[in-house]
């Protein structure tokens, strides 16, 4: 498998740098049948997009999606789905002033460490910009997983710097630009982002996303966990520096009679497990949260070393999310339906898709 | 790969469950020539095995490695070296009364609704016995990594329930059987298990792994980065429900100007990254922790199901650790281990072995 | 690995159906700092292309190259090279008869029993279209294995039907439009093929492929031999039923001391081994045949089946060759280039970059 | 996936050298509750021993196989499962001799030349000791298709040296030491053998291996096609120098009214194919043949050169097959059941257990 794939039956290539003519995916293995249109990228694409509020970067990205292989009179065939993404608000004069200059918190000096050569245009292929294949990925695998196995992909924002949610409303994400599951916060929110984008500073965030309907019986143990698959597929998200399933860190201050969920005759009677035991499915939702860093891209001037070896100040101009949690989570939504998606074919590769034996835990 | 595998060019294979006639693993990709003997492996599987304080275990693990290939005359060959331990203390009678029975908190139930069959001896194929391997592979990934880049891999329990190290000295972990970094509070911890023994529950754990002199350029972007690879390497043992790649989680109320690391003529001035950016190691120091959850096997009664589909109440006899996370440092050593060594090869593929280039930050 | 993915580090993604809105591939793992432009790939793409005599299909490519990412001011960067044709002459009217019929010997039924859907443009995805971005991957490899190691791939027609060469002169092979090794025999040749032509009929071919400058070592055994993934790489192209690697069948009735090859000190006396022993390279040339069959898109009526189970007499009109070795020869060079390529890579992972040790047999 | 794995669902990890303690394997990805005992081994390893005629190597295997995991009451579990050899009959002061010298035609030289060093061992890692895994493993996927599909694979030696079968009778195969298919052959070919021996020198050989009962569908275009994996599978067998699948290399001078396989109601009119139509299995025998090297382990003396750089005389002592043929037929068999195990699992998984869809040719 390429570093630059992902998955091992549903396996999603992607291509592509930030201010180059294109980015793209190769979506392999798809279950032929489905049936897939170019409208069906449209909602998660603006979703992820920027420029929709005045909170993340105002890059415009009319990202029109190109179908070019793998789907015949609108459904898959089997064959490789190949998606296309030209380029168009590709300003790359704004990073004109660092190419020369490794900028802290950035990908700039080990990729040129690693390569000996980087393509400075808008961070390259480091950019944030490469998520979007991912979204779009994620669109056909969640469409899958929702009509053959009822499965269901929602994300939320569940931090914001030290703001945490007063309630979870799944139903509320949708309502507000910030995918908060809590409206009555999002004029706190508001206030809280203006008076960061004033003091040229950026904030850190957490995102949560949950599975609902998954089967029990997905994930291969011991080094296909999904679990593990899960944390590979999220640390892979740009800025991402902390994964968490079920109960994540709280686990360390628990006690065992409190974590393990007991079951009753009516089901689990809780889910600190975050619905995976011994790295497979339990049938309960499938919970993981994600920690995001402070974009490193900001006003306040930092210390650096540029290419000749000299110190240099680096001011990030450019258009730059203060927050770059708020957008990401239909990301984090993508990379758990394409988790869900391999481990549900590898699933039946190997056991056969007669789904779960009895008894089973409603 | 096949699920049982870790790793792409450092190949990590492994097979047995807990009470069947032996464990072992496969390792394969091993450059030739390492000098690698049975009594390599006896230091670090010592610290990994069980019955060495009261605090852990009382299972009898004398496992004696067995060398079955790869090794001619004390060097590897560059075939794939076999390891093999019996298992010689399987006590199968301890866990009679759980064939029938989902213990709350384990895999029983995921393995049976996968497969249909489970193998409950000991917990089979889940138990952390097969961590055992692990440890062995990482002995030898440990030391090419030291001799071929002077690469050095320490890990200690960085908190025990509520308690948290007063001080780091990494010299001390050794020193004492909770791999604690800090000798002035092992009393503490020992009235902290006495205490937690006699209540009957267990706790949870976080143990941090550190690697110094990796050199900058390891990781493969984008869905092979370090930080990646190292997530789903510790989300793969046993019990662990988070991982965090430097400051983690705690980014989430950071602030951007807080966060990134500054660069200076001399090196950086933090650490805040954990070594890697953009999913490629910095030069720094690579840091990463991670949660283990209370064990599920406690003498607390607790509410399950059986096969029959009938209410249970469940206690789990047999030899348990009250907080596995006590004895998981070198676990989780060794797989931060087994990732470097792979990136190390994945890096020598792509972009030969002239290691860094100009300038390059100390 | 995806099945439309082919390499281990060397990973090259194709996709696209012959009629299509485009055909193209991902190379992932290249080495960066490789010059790669446009033109590189125009020869081998023409050599490859339909049109060119009136020998072979009439459909006119005039396929132009878009390279998408993974280069820089004209070099590889070490991120995906994606790599893009629109098709251009889509005569999809051609096809529209056989969409209701298995055409005997063509992949119709396989790809419709397997899918339950098939893409009949052109045979869509089992179009010998597919291999143009072979061609254009096997480019890059070919730069990279001659610039670093000085391997030099090179192929020709070696038997057309009935007819074999009467020399071997690889410098004649660029010199007329058969691929053939003996510019004494071109008219024949012609005359064979204006017979066959008239007849409505096709034949086979065999053509041979030689790798020179290959350094001893690479390959790797067991399962990743390079005569092995020689194997699976010429077998997975278009029409061909047979492989061989140096003497291949010829050494059924050959006696050991006939076959082996002799060493002195000055060399290899022969080389019946193809350059490979243990499927790793010996230094000698690496010596590749592949048998075509003819194709089954001929003009001679035959007897098959449609969708509704009725019995159908098929005729292949449209734009086909009546033999389809003439112009494979570039697609055998490119698959020998993509192997060498992979196992060059792979060959550094593991065993560094210093090349061969003393004695090396020259 | 490692070079030592074979398969990317049903993955087999072989390990071990042929005069080392011992020699196994993982087989990884079974499904969960297929009946598997030590016994099930015995018949297919000891069509493959050794010692069994006059004709093959006289070294003793009395191979007892060992199920170290991945076996509970008899079933598979779904978890790993490891198969181990221990060597008893390890002569290794017969290849004291050559510990110093290159064996022409043998892997000493390329093993030397890729790790710098090498196990001389009975050749190591490279003897063909390590294909009695290969029919160990294939003994699980032969039970399993079997079980579950009906599939039959069975082989035979269809030419030794210059003697071909004059009749080819599949039951007859099993009632002599040569697998040969003309029980009114068999003294024939003990002539044959005997002159050959006291000659002291080897001959090479062709084994055929058909499926019968492959469903069609079978096979991933467009780099995991079935005969592109058969060709590779094959290929890795020790001493292969050519693949052929159906007619093979005689499709060189057919015709295309003669080659391709005509549809009537009631099936296919011929099998030319082989079973494979565009990589994947029409329903028809899937049939590949394969080309055996004469050994170079013989009596006649040859020219070579040993480690000093000086010439050298070599002649092999030792227990050796004047026509390794004779017994790779069991290998073959394994090899193609691999294969198509792979491929059944894989076909599952993309697209689901429904089987094939009407109108399915007879």
């Amino acid at each position: 498998m390429s570093s630059n794939s992902f998955g091992k039956l549903f396996t999603v290539t992607t291509f592509g740098e930030s201010h180059g003519p294109a980015i793209g995916c190769v979506v392999d293995g798809c279950p032929p049948g489905l049936a897939i249109a170019p409208e069906d990228f449209r909602a998660d694409l603006e979703r992820r997009a920027t420029g929709r509020t005045r909170h993340t970067s105002q890059r415009r990205e009319d990202d029109v999606i190109e179908i070019l292989s793998g789907v015949y009179e609108g459904r898959t065939t089997g064959t490789p789905i190949a998606l296309l993404i030209r380029n168009t608000d590709q300003r790359s004069k704004d990073y004109g002033d660092i190419v020369e200059t490794f900028r802290p918190g950035h990908a700039d000096y080990t990729y040129w460490q690693k390569y000996g050569i980087r393509d400075p245009r808008g961070g390259g292929r480091s950019s944030a910009r490469e998520t979007t294949m991912r979204v779009a990925a994620g669109v056909i695998a969640r469409k899958w997983l929702a009509e053959r196995y009822g499965v269901r992909v929602r994300g939320y924002l569940s931090q914001l710097g030290e703001v945490a949610p007063t309630a979870i409303d799944l139903d509320a994400v949708e309502q507000n630009p910030f995918f908060w599951p809590d409206t009555a916060q999002v004029a706190e929110l508001e206030a809280y982002m203006d008076a960061l984008r004033k003091s040229g500073d950026s904030v850190g965030a957490r995102v949560t996303a949950i599975a609902e309907g998954v089967p029990p019986g997905w994930g291969e143990p011991i080094y296909g966990k999904l679990d593990g698959e899960l944390a590979a597929a999220m640390m892979s998200i740009n800025a991402v520096k902390g994964v968490e399933v079920g109960d994540g860190f709280a686990v360390i201050t628990q006690r065992g009679t409190q974590h393990r969920d007991e079951i009753h005759l009516d089901g689990f009677t809780s889910n600190h497990a975050g619905g995976i035991l011994g790295g497979i499915s339990t049938g309960q939702p499938v919970v993981v949260s994600v920690a995001f860093k402070p974009t490193s891209s900001i006003l306040v001037p930092g210390a650096s070393v540029n290419l000749a070896g000299e110190p240099v100040e680096v001011v990030t101009k450019g258009r730059h999310d203060p927050c770059v949690g708020i957008r990401a989570t239909p990301i984090v939504e993508a990379m758990l339906a394409l988790v869900l998606m391999d481990q549900a074919l590898r699933h039946r590769a190997q056991c056969g898709d007669v789904g779960a034996v009895s008894p089973r835990i409603p």
